[in-house]
């Protein structure tokens, strides 16, 4: 689909993300999350056409990373630099924070030139998402008494919940590589647990992966070994939400019953919930010892299910012996990154490329995200962009293309618009 | 104010900043004082009619911050990035400069394309003034041996004497909330000590406030408990200041004293002079013991003044029962941050949201301390950023009101600008 | 020269650096390597002009310090901004790398928006070059297979063996000094191994003196006590290249030989090739005791050649008694930055100025190793700026000069340009 074709389809949507936070998809429409999704694949198509995306001038993008990252840190730096944003990286360590001031004063103190605060706390079971909305809370309550010129929207980069810049940049990447939404309906996904020796990994991406891709028409299957459940109110969404989209949720108790006949497949590891709750506890309390002890106690648990390992054997018994393999990376691969671990070396490396893919839709999705957020008229801005494209780099040999926007944009546009615009700032001098 | 007015009123004043560091108001004129100022206070009104106030398209704020920030380090990056500028934080912990290197030789390998370096440094009681001091000095002399192209200009962030980003914050703030400068004369304003639970928080605040306000013709009054003296020469300061302002500067040794019919209360905890001195050369000795002792010791010296802690009762005894209560943020709150602090809850959240719009224009301050240090023509500045206008942030819907300029800048223009500027770099495809 | 004379002179170059990382000096062609010198020096000259050298409206340069830095990182951070990239920092604390992520992972995690990565990597003998090699072919896998949208450019930021944009910009600093390139043929530079109390110096900055020099037919002297050899290799290529070049180089076993008649000398500690080999072993077992002892026995050994100092009696002895003294800072001055060093404090104040200029064209030389590698017609590029300038800096009082670009750019723009171009994105409002 070429760009202008991609506006129009955007502007068909009935939805709008103006001033919301993106926290959890499924408190997203179905049009809303095609919004994102729309959105993301035309900047990328247009960054690929050497378009300028600059929608500031100037303005802050604030990261709040609660834990570490590599991939997640440069998606949102690329994302905010993209549209023009710097990014003010809140270390709670180099700042006054531990010294016993509230969530709303920080948020609050952060946020006077800010457009977008990113958020990653994944640690603490319980803690990461009412965290975002803490802070959401706060930015309003600045706003609405006058404090902030702007309230800045959220964007989860990473909850105990979900992780939705992930699951929507895996949607993108499936898109793509099935060549339309309305080509996953019914295709089956294994979302599947898979062994490896670390612990206290997140539960939030495979929760993220059966909160989203139920609202598609997917066959999902989730598996996962005794005891490693999934928080039990995201497991029903994804019921109810299979049933209501015309797909399917099951979970069965093995890696095999779910790869059999999958056409995807997401093994990946994931700590015990319980595990998880006790480990927010021992966080909280501070207690080391409680902590090395729980630790061993886990990948004791977890070297008990060495077999949910992801092998050419087990990858043959899916769809046509060729299943999209899926993961989030980094992946524990046997021989590679450990001696044992989620994934074997030859099945990595098969779809090492298609992961890498993957990962490479996310710096869009979370620009759309902050995009659709900031702009009320995002087909209207997309148009600006497509018809009046500044040069991304300065290229001497060939100009960036014209798109003659979608009508609805340009009636817009023209209503508003002067017929002619006087150059403003940047100057010549005489000639 | 209209920003056309503030412009004007701006032209009016006799005053110029150009190429002068912004280390202590009390080395500044009060027409000067007044250009920061109205600067911060049309740039905060051009910010909210989204007019991009890039005054650079490319070019580094420098920041060295010696002591955790968090409100001043993005209040920096804020003002930084509003003009164009990037942020590059001097980490000594990451650089070489534990390597022996001398301040002169690092203010020159940080400036090859830097416009202003902020500093904050307060920990060392007779270090952080002298320290920028000294950094001005080199930079002096790597500009006029031709080693920098530009000479970096240098904002004060926090130094041991005088902390003018909060001071002048406050005084905008004062502006706002009683209408004018002029309706600050003969206002009382109480500086006052407060408990804490720890110790080593700097003076520069009182002394900031001391030295300011007694400028504006406040009757200013200082209180603290023995031994939490000041430094003596910011108090004869304060003292001649009032004198020559037609305001007058007083010390009482109690809260309550200085709360009696006070308009404007501003209690904060610091610590006495002669422990920031004793602290100071054994932070300098690496004494971890002799700290801990003096900690020890501090602590139990401030826990005799627990009874200097703002609640509803001292507040009934100010002006109308209504004093305004300021803070810098962030306060120690009974019952919230501590078991017992600076202030009580009640005051606190009463007073909750003033304390952030005082905090909401250190940015704009700051900023205003940069533009008007590095443009020779500050009205002529503003005047094209108004007659120009460029969008800060893409708006398809409106575009930002085009101010025509006050005729002194105008006139200022014209002799010197082409009458058609061709468009410069950013370019379209043929149509 | 002026600008346009500058611009004729690159056009004339047969050289093109485009898509081409710039790890080793010696794998470049003189042209090439004039490319960058000359680029250097007009970005250097436009940027005096107050012209914007901004080529990027967006993208990334990553930063990657695996070692300390406050100059190269200044240096890269001013380059990068100066051609309009945001620098996003690889910090490997902060990451998941540790997390046994392969390099050809990260360098594609790291890489969707980004133009440039800058690495420094010069603890480990044979690290360092191999690890740049092997992010420059992971890259080449992730943009031939379509995973990234632009192949990201490499700077070697100083590696085990070579340390370019330090060589690179010393060059400049003698082409300036001394008028030209050609005035550098026959010139005598003294490379020499000088005191410190520390160890573990890296070996690039003299290898890269001596793999440099050589290229441009200097008489170059390396000098060092027995056991403080560099890399065979390249003492061994600079041979071959002074031969080629119309040089010399020769070996000698004392300073005095060195500086005997020198024109400049280059002063300079690093460790022993055997020590570094050791310390690489040592750091890769992890073993904090053997690099104690290392370190306590190579200090005993440098300690026997504190005769290896320069002072004004030794610099006496250079041509005319005043040779050029150059250092890459910062020095290890006697009796400032330690008892007995590098240098005396005479010699080093009397030169400190020039050893600054010297440090001032890094950001330039980094810069013109940026553009080179991004754009493939770097004389076209360089045209465009000129004859469209855009003020870096606003100024109302002044317009940046228009330079009448040579002819050779000038064709190839019109012949693609549209005669009028329209004005994008910034607007301002009906008059």
């Amino acid at each position: 689909m070429n760009p202008i074709d991609m506006l129009k389809a955007i502007e068909k949507l009935n939805a709008s993300l103006y001033g919301k936070d993106f926290l959890l998809t499924w408190d997203k429409s179905v049009d809303e999350l095609k919004l994102v999704l729309q959105t993301a694949e035309l900047l990328k198509a247009l960054y690929e056409d050497n378009l300028s995306l600059r929608l500031f001038e100037t303005g802050l993008a604030v990261s709040n990373f609660r834990d570490n990252s590599t991939r997640t840190r440069f998606s949102f730096a690329s994302a905010s630099n993209l549209l023009g944003l710097a990014v003010q990286d809140l270390d709670e360590g180099k700042s006054q924070i531990a010294h016993g001031e509230t969530v709303r004063e920080t948020a609050n103190m952060i946020s006077f030139l800010t457009q977008i605060i990113g958020i990653r706390d994944d640690m603490y079971l319980g803690a990461g998402h009412t965290y975002q909305l803490e802070v959401g809370a706060a930015l309003d309550d600045g706003f609405n008494q006058g404090v902030l010129p702007q309230r800045p929207g959220i964007v989860n980069l990473q909850c105990d919940i979900d992780h939705p810049t992930q699951s929507m940049a895996d949607l993108c990447w499936l898109k793509e590589h099935f060549g339309s939404l309305d080509n996953l309906r019914g295709k089956k996904i294994a979302m599947t647990w898979a062994y490896s020796p670390s612990y206290g990994k997140p539960l939030s991406v495979p929760q993220g992966i059966i909160g989203l891709m139920t609202r598609f028409g997917m066959d999902v299957t989730l598996a996962h070994p005794t005891g490693y459940d999934l928080i039990p109110e995201v497991v029903e969404l994804a019921e109810r939400q299979a049933m209501s989209s015309g797909g399917s949720f099951r979970q069965v108790n093995t890696m095999e019953e779910a790869f059999e006949g999958a056409e995807i497949v997401y093994p990946k590891s994931w700590a015990p919930y319980k595990v998880m709750q006790k480990r927010t506890d021992l966080l909280r309390a501070g207690d080391a010892e409680g902590l090395k002890k729980l630790e061993k106690k886990a990948l004791a648990q977890n070297a008990q299910f060495k077999n949910w390992h992801t092998d050419e054997k087990i990858m043959a018994s899916t769809h046509r012996a060729e299943a999209l393999y899926m993961h989030c990376l980094p992946a524990d691969i046997t021989g590679v990154s450990c001696p044992a671990g989620e994934v074997s070396e030859g099945v990595f490396e098969k779809y090492r490329i298609p992961t890498y893919k993957e990962a490479s839709y996310k710096p869009f999705v979370i620009a759309a995200m902050m995009l659709t957020n900031r702009m009320a008229d995002v087909p209207g801005t997309l148009a600006e962009l497509m018809e009046y494209p500044v040069e991304r780099v300065l290229n001497v040999n060939a100009l960036p293309p014209v798109y003659k926007a979608a009508p609805k944009a340009k009636a817009k546009k023209t209503a508003k618009k002067p017929a002619k615009k006087a150059p403003a700032k940047k100057k010549t001098a005489k000639k």
